[in-house]
């Protein structure tokens, strides 16, 4: 058995963890904390989960007991937080699978402009956890960046044809659309009910820290700078992201090669399901599972091609990818815990 | 291996057994079958399913063939038709679970009463199925008229103070609310998106079909006629029933009695949850899952008690349920393919 | 031209005032105030209204200035607050609608019983704010408590039956669903969006302080002392109340009185549009609108009516039915400015 | 009094005339038709227009008859209808506003391209019906091809870029979201409740039949053939349009410029509310108005310009449009029957 701790399981990429390990045969979740609600039972937090968990939930002071009982982390705090922990359990054997954003990037410096705090941990041995690009690196990583929910989508959707030069990195726009559980779970007026009910809205507009994470994904594949812009949305439903990504097509690139690459690079994948050209992927087809559902158009008009990447925001966006990364470290089949069919309607 | 198909596989209630029964360790889909989809695969009808099951849809035609692979048979048609399929397959081994209200009732008059249609299977070996409450009887049962959904909530709400003759019966009104999965698949104007989006309204006042069925099962508890107020509302989401039960307490009767009646009953229930007295289930608390949550309120200066319980329609209300009567039925651990959290956000 | 001002503006009703009033033809609005929000103009807090309304939101404080300058002063403070300024301007001219609850009860202690506060102003000169059933006691009120919004609905409903005796007020049950708007603008856990979406809940079970204002209402029609229960529940979507009403119909009672009950008492009434018997009001066809629909079902089975009543919560809930309780104030058309039509879809 | 007729008048769009022409104070509206509703009220088919209006649809078979009675006909026919009609009607003083495409081109072919159907009326007198852009050609039009929602929402975007020839107009990405009543009346198993509930999706990518439109329009505006790629996407609520665009900045272009643009285009224009460089418009700010809410973002860093407009898809992306050009076209204030404030929340 696996044991694994949540630290910060309050979020609701706590909850989804807590939802999906629930069913992993090898894992035993040991410690569960939060500063918020130390000492409530997480049912309480939680009440969809009476019943089914019985942990209290303990502080995070006592890393050293949880960094011993345990044998993988999740980090669910907000970012500028987990390296404080990644630091502290440097020297254990404890890996650590860390849902923000403080482990996902190369330069730290990156990571300090656009989150603006200062990185205390620039030197630790991390990986970019996005699983499919980099499970190599991810089997033996000693702290794993879980990727971002819209970067997930983004960067799965863009990958082949960056990797295969067939696109002008400098003409893709990326504009992503989630639900409102991406925003966390603090009351604050923009998602108040009343107020975002029947609504729409851009926000993080040229500013949005997904940006260079996007970014740096498709530098790696294309081993050059890549500046793209993109815009989040938030719809008002509970779930989901769909990433509607743009760019413009070499005048030599065929739909043919197209096909292929994504069929190349995806196609043994089981969480990716190719929907082909002229797919439209719907959020709610992969709602509940860690399934990324992708559909590419080509306009020869325009010359673009139009690629659509659909997620849940909190599997494959966050708590699914989690343990699929969990899986590839620990040699399990990746679809350990994971085999589960959406939830549709 | 349990073998199981599907009759009428490509409504709400056949997408969610298909869900369930995808991790159902026992259970092996053996026949799907459509009448307006016969040929396709189901993905294309329930596209969420790709790459999950690679079944076509064959005719319920082939009804022979169907019984000699299945053991069990659950039935997704609409009323009317499922005791066609029950009698024909009277002298099979084949066990039977009917979704439909079509082996629901003791008394066929009363079905043929409420439904409309003449009942064609009058002396058919059938036990209502609401495992809870008719255990005994489905583990041998023939055939399981799977209790409805908005039944099972109201029926498990007030079934210990009907039972301990807490209540006066005559005064019992049950006002029902549900997702809007619970009408089906048939695309119609009322369930049209921008029809229904912030919108609410009740629907089959004092002629909807599940009242007779309430009052069946009440009628079972105390041993005597019970009739009452059903009134089911539709709410502009996608999955859920809440019902909130009100009845006269008899003078006697405390609160503590009351408490200890349901603790009785049910405090040994694995998917019925007790919120306890002043206890606020919610639809979300449940979704996805096979839970029904109970809170009841008393209110002494009325002289009145509320019960709320709130389950999923398409799981406790429909296939969870089948699928447990299914798991009594074969003498497993009634919770098989069914532990499970709900899914939150 | 009539003056008006608003104390405690920016609240959900305080909006609705201003969107209503834009178009009264004989309204000015002079003063609006804030104590979250002083100094703000009204399109900082309610960028919907930009380029409509420039005024700025100023304290309460200056309570003479706002006396002296308005006609009619509309209060949309917590309740426990309207009283104090009901209070301050008991000697002067000006006349007070107060949306909340202070000014509602003839008896204050049932007041202070239920709203857990002293009621100060025990001796205001005041009207209970429901247009249709106190419109002679509105024509001349120094301070109108205007009705609050799940009470309107459930009143209207039950008043021709209460009215002629035509059932036992014992027996009376109300059920209510309404929109989230109904709470208010404070974000809470409980209407965060995430939590909230494809979720249905009960709450304030045989505690909801709109029960003591119904039971007035009807005990006024028939002159003596009535006790209910009254149920609300929260519905995902914006705005909108249903309230099903059961009482048991006295035995010599027959449909056709009743019909003939409602088409009496409310014939005439322009904002209360009768489905009949057999109707079935939808919150959606009367948003935006200050109309109440309202039908009935009678279950001879059962002997129980089921009347079903539905308005806008913000409109005939709140603004709405103010400014109706305005215009019979100051003997104008009482559609002045409420001429329009709810909006759909 | 204008006279006024809606040809048509069961869609969302006819629903939306009545709703705004109602408090329309020179406008009578004398014949409403439908086909498959002939004979019936038309508060039968939209019940919210009970005791609003009893006029009862008659067939457009009598046109004639239409045409002698009305100043003003509004078509509201799906798309190859409406140029019978206004053929029929060309010899007559009747003047037509169009709510669908079959007038909004200059070249028909593009239309046939497009809509694959024949033009029959191809030198019909006719003018683009975006009346901020199109006021003076308006005034004297015959017949007014009032504009798309979508593309009014983003011609209105992108127009004081393309004429001023601040973007390269070969880089003009617009991506759309829009609530589901764009999708109209008839139910579908796309717009099927539990089956769009929690859900969000791309549709037309490549091929909508928007994007002609919107780049006539910015065509006209800069003298030289414009193309681009338009992707509308569905949004699961009732009403509403975002519509993202962007472009690549000319490398000569500030800030400033691009602001001074905006503000000289639209600084006068009643309907049109600039938020501003970093504004953030939302559907819902604008809802049930005919205002065109307009923010924009320049990016240094990647060189482009995203700008944002929301409208509501009824009001300014149909009726309320028709009605503004409809007053112009009148020689009205372009505000009368349209000065009214969103409606929040």
């Amino acid at each position: 058995m696996i044991k694994v701790s949540i630290i910060g399981a309050t979020g609701y990429a706590g909850a989804e963890l807590l939802r999906l390990l629930y069913n992993h045969p090898q894992v035993e979740v040991v410690h569960i904390t939060s500063e918020s609600h130390t000492g409530k039972a997480i049912s309480e937090v939680y009440p969809h989960l009476r019943g089914l968990y019985d942990q209290k939930l303990i502080s995070m002071k006592d890393l050293d007991v949880i960094a011993k009982d345990s044998d993988f982390v999740f980090i669910g705090l907000p970012h500028g937080h987990a390296m404080e922990v990644g630091k502290a359990l440097a020297d254990t054997n404890v890996r650590i699978i860390d849902l923000g954003a403080d482990y996902r990037f190369d330069d730290t410096t990156v990571y300090e402009q656009w989150y603006k705090v200062p990185h205390t941990h620039k030197d630790a041995p991390r990986v970019y956890g996005l699983a499919e690009l980099y499970r190599d690196e991810i089997k033996s990583a000693k702290i794993i960046g879980n990727a971002g929910c819209y970067t997930t989508a983004s960067i799965l959707a863009l990958a082949p044809l960056v990797k295969n030069e067939f696109i002008e990195t400098n003409t893709i726009i990326v504009d992503a659309k989630s639900g409102t559980s991406g925003a966390g779970r603090s009351p604050k007026l923009m998602n108040h009910y009343p107020e975002f009910y029947d609504n729409f809205k851009a926000y993080g507009v040229a500013t949005h820290r997904h940006t260079p994470e996007i970014e740096q994904a498709l530098g790696h594949l294309c081993h050059r700078k890549v500046m793209l812009n993109f815009t989040p949305h938030l719809v008002p439903m509970s779930r989901g992201i769909l990433s509607t990504c743009y760019a413009n097509i070499k005048q030599w690139v065929t739909p043919e090669m197209i096909d292929a690459a994504y069929n190349e690079m995806y196609g043994k994948e089981y969480f990716i399901r190719l929907l082909g050209r002229g797919g439209y992927p719907s959020t709610k087809e992969v709602r509940g599972s860690n399934f990324c559902d992708i559909g590419w158009h080509i306009d020869l008009r325009t010359g673009r091609i139009i690629v659509l990447s659909a997620i849940d925001n909190l599997v494959k966006g966050a708590a699914g990818q989690a343990i699929q990364n969990m899986n590839i470290a620990c040699g399990l089949d990746e679809k350990t815990g994971l085999d589960i069919t959406p939830i549709y309607p």
